[in-house]
């Protein structure tokens, strides 16, 4: 069967390497149709292929020699990214928020730069009043002015209210007077801000006649509109090199007694008149909704995205890598075809289509919600903030870390930043920290399940992610085989009830340690050890459900949901194993079952084994996408390697080395041998 | 009390924060004596300070601005380090196998070159014929010659086998003819190659009358010694960019019909004859031991000392670091008063301690063999071999992994190299595939714990480290409430019987499956998962009990004999609770005894909260060794971060892109501003 894949042969002429044309030739399933399925119809397949083979077959936007830059080439690359897209754009007719836009920051993994520049102007579009968007948001979408969101302080971060930097009215002259009392108050990480920002949207402490007010957000001009250089008071730059993320500028700022007009408040939620009386109009909720519509759009575009690249990467190399006997006299054997690499990159594979499940779940109900906010009703704000929250740590998490298995599964040229994985994990192990530190989100939405859990207990209706624990909890698995644990009813119900016991167990630890006398904040910091666990417990069993949801509804094709039927399997049973002294430890599972488990588990590998190159296939990246020697659709690893290595400027140039410290001794030895 | 440490401050003059002077103020212990215990003795420590001043005092070894470098700057600072290093070891009397060495090379965090050009050296040492080592060691030594060690290939690694380079022995001319047959052939990823080498020993099949007598060592020329070209025949150069070791140029070699005479086969355990005839004589396990020296090398230097290190800055920063209110109302807390935080790093900072004293052991047996070896006595080989491949996969797993928790448990800052985490995970992680791949080791060492189950079951006498193998099996733990639990004899004897049944586990189901007619080695693949976990829970349960034997063996002092009897519980306990299946399934804990584990290990860590810090400090890392704006001594923090913003030599620059992109669009706002 020809692959359907064709269309994004990067190389095109260069055969398929025999190792992996042999895995694509009998399929199990429709690649395509899985593809689609992912997509959501065959129709945003074509349109995500329209725009992806746009943006990759134009040459301006190459990301050819991108492991050789230096962190001034990455981000200069990325500003004439910026506005080359600007262009294309308006070519094309792409819009902001059109459904081209997620495609197009696929096809260039992110390698742009003004993204917070994007942040600034969607402030000034929520928090500030009709007259100021008129003013600032025009300025910003033409990029006359470039803007930045100056929030977290060099010894602030996730607390906002810690914040320290000072916005002071003055009555006389009508201005705020902006001041960074100290150094820990320093604005320090806002992107566009180390290089490129001319203003900035500062969150500071409002402060009328020695009374503060708490955060509020003021437009300030940080550089020159003529030269670029800092203002008088202003002390900004670049805060220096990172683990990842070359292409952006991040910045620092210092201000001193720098004043701006009143109007420079952004208005819309709360005011100061001009004799200094503060005045709040309506709710600020709204900018609370906009931090989870981050959190939300990072997961699929940034975070999934990654663990699908390396999983196709991994998951090609090992069909093409050979490495030692298996049989001994034998050929060497593809690595793919040892256990214990299967067992590294399957479950991960698996996780791919879980978190996808997961991700667009969590997308409907974010959308859903949004209607809801549109008309004022704010009452699923809490259930979508618990959602979001533990989703993105969870997801966060498994994706980061599974990118670095599969990293390492593909051994020393895993190491090698041409394979493209290191890289990968560099960049989307950041996504732990930024947007809220993943302990402190689970922590969040643990306090959510305890509340839902106490309002079980008096019988109060619970939000649809958390109804069960209203339901009686269950006693015993009722599996008596193996077979019996690739029954999904039987593993949701697994899932579930170690969810409902480890919520009811952090309860019920706060509940006592409260009345044997405990300070309920004493009470909640000795328990947060299994809160968190205990939000992790109910973000896999909703992980786990909404996989099994989907096997029925999101294809009609047997052989399409007997595939993701064994890569739903496969998740939750893997889950299972390496967590099972959670199922164990009340006798739910009995140590015979989790034997039970493993053999059904074990013997999944093979299943998915057969199909895994086009399982991976099915994700549809692009060799420019993927920007990966040993990951391309063709398998010609040592070539594409070779290739490489061919292009390294290092390898053209003398080594000055040889000249200034080893000529000298080198003589001695010329003359000997 | 003084602090014993003030002695390496680098920032003399500069006041300790007084978040970290408070940490200090009343130590539960001598924190020197600690140092003398992980240094062996007093006597040791002056030595590795002395060591240690001499290097971070010395300016030519600066390392300031290394966050800052280019791959090009670091390989050139490490040339430049290793000719100053041959310098000033003449001027202070060091040898390169004295014991000042280790300490050298801890001070400069490894940022030197031409090391495998000392592996060169210690190949012609140990594999070449007296005449030999008269003629290439003298060169070498003198640096007349820069030698590098080629054995892995582009599609090859661990299975050594499987080399395809040829060295064919031609008659006529009494040569060698050394050949790269195909690309997946040539040489990757040998150090010093890529910009600095002359010579190589080359790993090839000998092949003489077209019959092949498996790999044998050659040394090749590669670059000329007059102008450093490669020679005729030869392509060689840079593989590129890697995940960190910028400062190593590794590199890749091809070869087309390379002559070399018969005398640069290395030949002190074979020889080939003028007409051809091939001779072995003696054994070559000498070589198979100096693998093992590697791997035990690397334990201490490079994997334990940068979890250390990690651990030190985020102690240390964790101490420093303010954020959110514990306490409504209070001030904001140190983040390491939060027990999520607290179980973040106090089980890494208790590993710290219990992989050194395993480190420790593995040296001491490393001694016992060699002492052995050169009595040609080669019986105690095998179970070197098991110790040190598991040991070395288990540690550098653990250590990479913990390094990252230490790194992300800093929020952003730990994600900024001025932290010095970046570097340490993207360094160290490296070792989880250099010097055997973890999993392929893990499952020699069950090769060797499966086999000493057998010889268990017909009563053979077993090594020492397995001898757990012959007992009989225990049933179920008597501990009856939490306080048991902190009895090592308890938790050694749980480790013990967990180590037991998975390893018995593996060998049955090996056993079952070869008995229900399964092939061996489909039986060994399709068991392998259970036997890395088996090799994991010796290992494991080796490091536990290590542990506990150090214990009252290290110190008289009843100070430091309680302090690091916490920390062993902490270790042991922490290891349970986190893999509680192991210990449930077989109920040999019950689920109300997995509860007094919880209780007994999240009781420790208020314990070690107390005595955190200075349980870091008694690593006893100078400012120059950590390179770490957040983990200094003094705890300056923000104003260590301040300074190196300082430093960064692109916030002197002006942005190209101001002039090229942005003052157009800028203009505009000018003008309406």
């Amino acid at each position: 069967m020809k692959s359907t894949m064709a269309w994004f042969k990067a190389n095109a002429g260069r055969d398929v390497n025999p190792e992996l044309a042999s895995e694509r030739e009998s399929p199990s399933f429709n690649v395509e149709t899985l593809t689609n399925v992912l997509d959501g119809s065959a129709d945003e397949t074509r349109l995500r292929r329209s725009v992806v083979l746009a943006v990759i077959t134009d040459p301006a936007f190459s990301r050819e020699n991108l492991y050789f830059k230096t962190r001034q080439e990455r981000y200069e690359g990325a500003i004439r990214n910026s506005f080359h897209l600007r262009k294309k754009m308006t070519e094309y007719g792409w819009t902001t928020d059109g459904p081209e836009i997620s495609y197009v920051y696929r096809s260039l993994s992110g390698e742009l730069a003004l993204n917070v520049h994007g942040v600034f102007l969607k402030s000034v579009m929520a928090l500030g009043t009709d007259e100021q968007i008129a003013k600032w948001a025009v300025l910003a979408n033409n990029y006359n002015i470039i803007g930045t969101y100056a929030q977290t302080e060099l010894g602030h971060g996730t607390y906002l209210r810690g914040l320290e930097t000072t916005a002071t009215f003055d009555n006389k002259t009508q201005e705020f007077i902006i001041n960074t009392p100290q150094i820990t108050a320093t604005k320090w990480w806002p992107g566009d801000m180390g290089k490129s920002c001319t203003h900035a949207v500062v969150l500071a402490q409002l402060i009328i006649k020695d009374k503060n007010y708490g955060m509020h957000p003021f437009i300030v001009q940080v550089r020159s509109l003529k030269d670029h250089s800092a203002l008088p008071g202003i002390t900004v730059g670049d805060i220096g090199p990172k683990m990842s993320f070359e292409n952006v500028d991040n910045g620092f700022l210092m201000m001193r007694n720098i004043r701006i007009p009143k109007e420079n408040m952004l208005s819309r939620y709360s005011e100061v008149l001009s004799d200094g009386t503060y005045v709040k109009r309506g709710s600020d909720k709204i900018n609370y909704f906009t931090m989870i519509a981050v959190r939300v759009s990072i997961l699929g575009n940034e975070v999934l995205a990654s663990l699908m690249k390396a999983c196709v990467i991994a998951v090609r190399y090992s069909a093409v890598r050979r490495q030692s006997e298996l049989k001994p006299g034998d050929k060497e054997s593809k690595i793919i075809d040892y256990q214990t690499q299967q067992q590294k990159l399957f479950p991960l594979l698996a996780t791919c289509y879980a978190i996808h499940f997961m991700v667009k779940y969590v997308n409907k109900v974010y959308n859903d919600v949004s209607k809801m906010i549109k008309a004022e009703n704010f009452d699923s704000l809490p259930e979508l903030h618990a959602l979001a929250s533990s989703v993105k740590a969870y997801a966060t998490e498994i994706c980061a870390n599974g990118v670095e298995v599969c990293r390492k599964a593909c051994g020393g040229h895993g190491y090698s930043l041409f394979s493209g994985l290191p890289t990968l994990y560099t960049k989307v192990v950041a996504a732990c920290t930024y947007e809220g530190e993943n302990t402190v989100l689970h922590l969040q939405t643990a306090r959510f399940l305890i509340k839902c859990f106490a309002g079980a207990q008096s019988g109060l209706q619970l939000p649809p992610i958390t109804m069960y624990l209203s339901l009686p909890p269950t006693g015993h698995c009722p599996a008596s085989n193996h077979l019996d644990f690739v029954n999904p009813d039987v593993y949701v119900e697994a899932y579930q009830h170690r969810a409902f016991r480890l919520i009811a167990a952090a309860a019920h630890k706060l509940q006592s340690l409260v009345q044997s006398g405990s300070e309920q904040y004493l009470a909640w910091n000795n328990t947060s050890v299994e809160l968190v666990t205990a939000s992790i417990a109910h973000t896999h069993y909703m992980t786990v459900k909404i996989f099994v949801d989907a096997l029925n509804s999101v294809s009609t094709e047997p052989e399409i949901q007997k595939a993701l039927k064994s890569l739903c399997d496969l998740y939750a049973l893997h889950g299972i194993f390496t967590n099972a002294g959670d199922f164990l430890q009340d006798g739910y599972l009995s140590g015979k079952q989790l034997d039970m488990v493993t053999t059904a588990y074990l013997n999944l590998l093979p299943v998915i084994r057969k199909d895994a190159v086009l399982l991976v296939d099915a994700f549809d990246y692009t060799d420019a996408e993927l920007l990966s020697a040993i990951g391309s659709y063709d398998g010609n690893v040592y070539h594409n390697l070779l290739e490489c290595v061919q292009k390294n400027p290092d390898n053209k140039k003398v080594n000055p080395m040889f000249e200034s410290h080893l000529k000298p001794y080198f003589q001695i030895a010329e003359a000997k041998l």
